[in-house]
């Protein structure tokens, strides 16, 4: 009953995510559940921008971040990276994230994100009620 | 009558390729010229392992590179770039790349690459001949 | 009584590390973890190609990988990320990390790292004993 | 006579900056480039973002680059990156730079940097002659 919207996108592991061992250097990971998500934004709400503006907020950035690595990604593996959006707190979604390469998983990991709004000179993160509306609100099971 | 062989990639700009003005942070456009000839290698030739195997090769690497760049590309901005082999020296081959949003140029550069082999404990370039045979017989004008 | 080796690198905050919210685009700090690392393994232990090839290893890579970001880090920002060899494991180690800008903490975070050794056309986890020998054994508490 | 403002970066080599041919992946000579300027303005002008407000300017942002590869820089190597204000144009200056490791070459390179300011929903270069009063102001010869 409950909506839960899911994304992917596919990423084609060139020879320059690779490090001297051959394999994914690991930040790229992370690089690529961050664009999972804006991707997500932009083909769903628009983009990153114009949901911070709906929202007033300065951002949807990171609280927290993990991955686990399962198996090694090489040049020229598809990576299929797909993102669920798993859990909603007060002030924070958690998205998890799951990248395969053909049916192997490669990495799991989950980003924990909130809507950061100006506090004066500094960020604080808001209630997330607003963006959980208009994602739970896109039908896109 | 000459093969000129070209190829394209899409990249579609996400928030993470953007800098502090909010445009693609510049060196992330040579991230994409090397991803697009290794690309073309992968989907022709079998990728750049298979190829550096087949010359005895170490790499095939970059001597000079350049671009201009005429407009901005912005997030949620989807990318056409453009690779053609240009022309073939002694011991390096320019490929050419523009990149494109929506038709409009957004950048234009070159890469000059060699075949490099190894030379005692260092490399160097040797002669691109057996690159260009197999580059130009792929057909793929 | 223990060893507890421990080791810190600085990060000049630049530019190019910022994302449109003009804070630190945060694949990055896991790029700096890894190159703490790194840094600690060539000071202390001539580098991780000379590590590798005292254990028979292929790499010392990543199992498992989190980050908490407590505040934001901004252009011009020096960083100071301090690694701490945590915990040693069968086929593991742990690394804690805690980025710090003029005394405030911005990241904390840990590595879960294994000795990756070939396993026929794979790789597999070795035990760590050997490893946890030569760092336990520089002396630099 | 002329003032030839210079300076120079020191860049740890890392294992995440090279690829599988364990030399360094070529678009991160870019964002040392970039990191140099960045660092330069920093030091001597309280950084891009003040040098900005002072000129009314979006951003120092790039026409174009290029980059000669002279030998190649491997993990645990540090390179010196040497900048030097090469040429002021009307609407561009001209930054050249060396990177060496041990005195040796690694790359050549130069970017055309110009200031943009808006215009309209746009941007648009305008003259740099007050961000060449304020660099060659600086007395870093």
């Amino acid at each position: 009953m409950t909506n839960t919207p899911m994304f992917q996108v596919e990423i084609q592991v060139s020879f320059g995510h690779c490090d001297a061992a051959g394999i994914v250097f690991y930040p790229n990971f992370f690089r690529w559940f961050d664009r999972c998500f804006h991707t997500y934004l932009l083909h769903h709400h628009a983009g990153h921008a114009a949901v911070c503006q709906k929202l007033g907020a300065r951002g949807i950035g990171l609280m927290k971040v993990d991955a686990s690595f399962r198996s090694p990604a090489l040049d020229g593996d598809v990576l299929i990276l797909e993102m669920v959006v798993a859990d909603w707190h007060e002030r924070s979604v958690r998205l998890n994230y799951t990248g395969r390469v053909d049916g192997r998983v490669v990495v799991q990991g989950e980003e924990l994100r909130g809507v950061f709004v100006p506090d004066g000179a500094r960020i604080k993160a808001a209630p997330v009620a607003a963006l959980r509306a208009m994602i739970e609100g896109d039908g896109h099971v």
